[in-house]
């Protein structure tokens, strides 16, 4: 079968290799109908210390189960699923407050047999964590494929945001971000009713694309300017709520910066840096939570009936489509900022 | 009048100044009726460096109101009240999240006219901040007074931690710190329906009270072993929430340790540390809060009702009793934890 591999820095191929094997009674084999690239890609991508033949970091995907190990019951050959980057169980303390990706028992990212850009992958502890969609890829609109592929990993993840922040309604809130996770943090801070929703974004399309979903007003300036900004638009105090999509200290910095005393963080770009100043929230009362999406949650209770009703429409951040055979111009394209997200057609 | 003044290093006395008086419309004078120290007022106690003379840092109290400026409508003369450490305007952003120890309006620590181990004070920005108590002194016992006074800061301070760490019933608490705080912390997660209570400690006498006030098991052991021994104890993949009432990076440390993913960790103890890892509680998807309690939210909302109806005994934390003329002792007896917090009988 075909699987995207890295063979230089700002390169990506195809190469052929062994179609993977059920290995644990808590696999499953899926064949990949639509995956994607992630911001997080890139920095494989870029890497100028790549291996040569290093498998893709790809970890969002929507496919159809073939074949899954003896202790799987939640879903069976045939079944048209997600495919999320986090493999909950379920079960745990961290799965059952909601948090399943941090599931206690299955951490870190050597879940999948290699990265989903590619025909088929091995998906471990499949069992709970994978979530049947009705009917089959043929009853879906491409737009439609989109905003479900969205549920693998970027819309769980702006949500993420918003409920770890507890956004309520009449909430003011910010967003710092314009990519695809901002975007969907977006739509999320929209779901929950927040009355105000202010994107910082410096790209008219990402903008544009924002006010579309429920954004109520962008600002352009970044650091102390673009602070100020926010806070004239918001009024009172400041912000109730910052969402984080970027993972930078700069970011981190911006959300604190816009929030009235007692106000809540929920911040989901991966961290870019070490220690942020968490002793400098106390005065402020910050609350502050983020981390991995709880992406079978989210999905089971609230996103996937929020997609196939069409009251959200996430999929609009893949921007460009290409087939896997052109793969290395979905990844160029989204480094050059000519597409927001880049999805991959497989079959 | 008499009030307390820092006269060198490892000493306290009594001088005598000028009764405040009012300086603005929203400024109340009020007759100190009972004082206390706090472990923070120890930093100053014990400093080295100390200006001979320098002002008392203590803030907390109860007192008869005997003036009260133009602006002032919720309290007049002869009421009975609880003068907090903080001073929320119930108006900006901040107090009607319920966060009125960062008020927006009202900032920072110079809010008493000099500390409140004295005969008298000018409590600034006295409107909606103060809380009227029923009746007289005289209409209490003394351990009611206790109670009362602890309404001033360390009952509504443990309050707090377990209020932004969102305890609910049925959670798994651990708290660290047996002062006077951390005692008040076990308390309000047994308000909160807390099923398990560990309290980290290794003073016997602590414990005890402890044991009295709900917790339901205590660790002597600290770092790793102690968080072992929790982490036995409370079974599962960790506890459900932290209440961190020290200050100390490893405090915060003991605090991130104990829990499972999705844990929640209150932090009240005044952080004497520059930076925490927040990038590290990004994979245990932990949310954080903490600062200053919003003393006159609770005390209004629920904690002096609870107190008054001997539903909870926080004065049981004023192990000893002194004058105001041997607040030396006070002081002496609390930094050699021969008290765990001393009480000032002021009339």
């Amino acid at each position: 079968m075909k699987s995207a591999i890295y063979t230089q820095a700002g390169q990506v191929g195809l190469t052929e290799i062994d179609r993977p094997q059920l290995q644990a009674a808590d696999d499953a084999i899926i064949r990949i109908v639509r995956t994607c690239v992630c911001g997080s890609d890139l920095w494989s991508y870029r890497n100028p210390d790549i291996e040569e033949g290093h498998g893709n970091s790809g970890h969002e995907a929507i496919g159809i189960v073939e074949e899954v190990g003896d202790a799987i019951t939640t879903v069976k050959a045939g079944d048209f699923v997600v495919a999320p980057f986090t493999h909950g169980c379920g079960q745990c303390d961290a799965c059952r407050a909601g948090f399943d990706g941090s599931c206690d028992r299955h951490q870190g990212g050597d879940n999948f047999s290699g990265g989903v850009q590619a025909e088929y992958i091995r998906f471990q502890h499949a069992d709970w964590s994978l979530i049947k969609i009705p009917g089959q890829p043929s009853d879906y609109t491409e737009g439609m494929l989109k905003s479900l592929l969205t549920l693998a990993d970027v819309m769980p993840t702006g949500y993420h945001a918003a409920r770890v922040a507890d956004v309520k309604p009449g909430d003011r809130v910010v967003v710092i971000g314009d990519g695809a996770v901002g975007q969907c943090a977006v739509i999320a801070a929209k779901m929950r009713g927040a009355s105000q929703i202010v994107l910082m974004s410096r790209h008219e399309d990402r903008q544009k694309m924002a006010l579309e979903s429920g954004a109520t007003a962008v600002v352009a300036e970044r650091g102390e300017e673009g602070i100020a900004k926010v806070r004239e638009i918001v009024g009172g105090n400041g912000a109730d709520v910052a969402l984080e999509c970027v993972g930078t200290e700069a970011a981190i910095d911006q959300a604190l910066g816009v929030l009235h005393n007692g106000g809540r963080v929920g911040f989901v770009g991966v961290p870019h840096y070490d220690k942020t100043p968490l002793g400098s929230t106390f005065a402020q009362n910050t609350i502050v939570g983020g981390g991995p999406a709880s992406v079978t949650t989210y999905v089971k209770d609230e996103l996937l009936k929020a997609v196939l009703d069409g009251a959200i429409n996430p999929g609009r951040v893949f921007t460009n489509t290409y087939k896997l055979s052109d793969v290395n111009q979905a990844y160029k394209d989204m480094d050059d900022r000519k597409s927001i997200k880049s999805m991959l057609v497989v079959d």
